[in-house]
């Protein structure tokens, strides 16, 4: 049994969903464990990790639309505007959803579902640099 | 230090709570690992895992009525409906809540809260299959 | 490669955010493991766990409030009232945001980004003590 610890940057520009399975995928193929687990930790309060279907680009469309509707960015009345309107908002989306998923890995792979994509969901409107933080652990 | 890695499938029927707390700890009473870490990834994008209260059924009862009201299945306009009305709101419901979970495990067994049950929340109509993929992980 | 498993209580006084980000920076200090990951695991299923902006205590205010107007006390009709009309409100709320998290660990401390804090998110209105099981990985 041994551990990897490391980390990745992605960068984004506005809302949205990025798909970061390839990223995290060739990340695992360099390392020298073959089955165990992979936990991602993003680093962020105003970003945050979905797994969700990755086939149809329409279930993004609308997840985030969803999401605009249930934590509206003209809201009147959040204390905490002063870093902009779409940061409370943002911290609500956040915690709404997971700041860190842990990965079963078999073969080297990870092993999700069929339609199962690891997404990073940005929830800023200007462009960002986020770092996810990868623990490795396995054989 | 040691690991296991393996699936269970779970069949549902239609939407709702279904409990895998016993079909987790019957898995681990089978494992050479006494002490450690439980963490239990489900495969799909269309339903997910909650851990909440089992000793009242209604609790259950008014959970799922909340999902049903904060992302109806009626609403107009998803633009993702070719699955089924019952889908795209699957997908939202599932980001909501959780696709894996860690459990702590000790003397063989998961050391939840007193009223803590592990549930699979199904947000299909249909019957399904469902694959938990489980990594443990101790001494 | 070891594993250290143990329990924290923390005292709360009614709903709202308590940090426990110093009181998990004390247990780690006081581990001999100084890379890994640390999984947090609440116990209870009227609570919850959320990684938050720790800078302006307003983010806390307007969360807090947030999930009031989203799941509100006062609704008519949950089927589970015998605890209280903050007993269901509080199960909805913590399965909305979470009851684990893992956390990387590198020279001995959280690997956090600049402005994240660990906190529990109490939603009953009366004092209760929540105990959290961790569980630290590495070496």
């Amino acid at each position: 049994m041994r551990q990897v610890l490391d980390e990745l940057e992605i960068g984004t520009c506005g809302q949205g969903f990025y798909e970061v399975t390839g990223e995290l995928a060739r990340w695992l193929y360099r390392q020298p464990i073959r089955r165990g687990l992979l936990t991602v930790f993003l680093k962020h309060t105003s970003a945050s990790l979905v797994i969700q279907e990755n086939v149809d680009a329409d279930v993004q469309a609308d997840m985030a639309e969803f999401f605009r509707r249930l934590v509206p960015e003209d809201a009147a009345g959040y204390r905490h505007a002063a870093e902009g309107p779409d940061d409370m908002p943002a911290h609500i989306r956040a915690a709404l959803t997971q700041t860190q998923l842990a990965l079963p890995v078999t073969d080297g792979r990870l092993a999700l579902g069929t339609y199962q994509g690891v997404f990073l969901f940005e929830h800023r409107r200007s462009p960002k640099r986020r770092r996810l933080a990868l623990h490795l652990l396995g054989e």
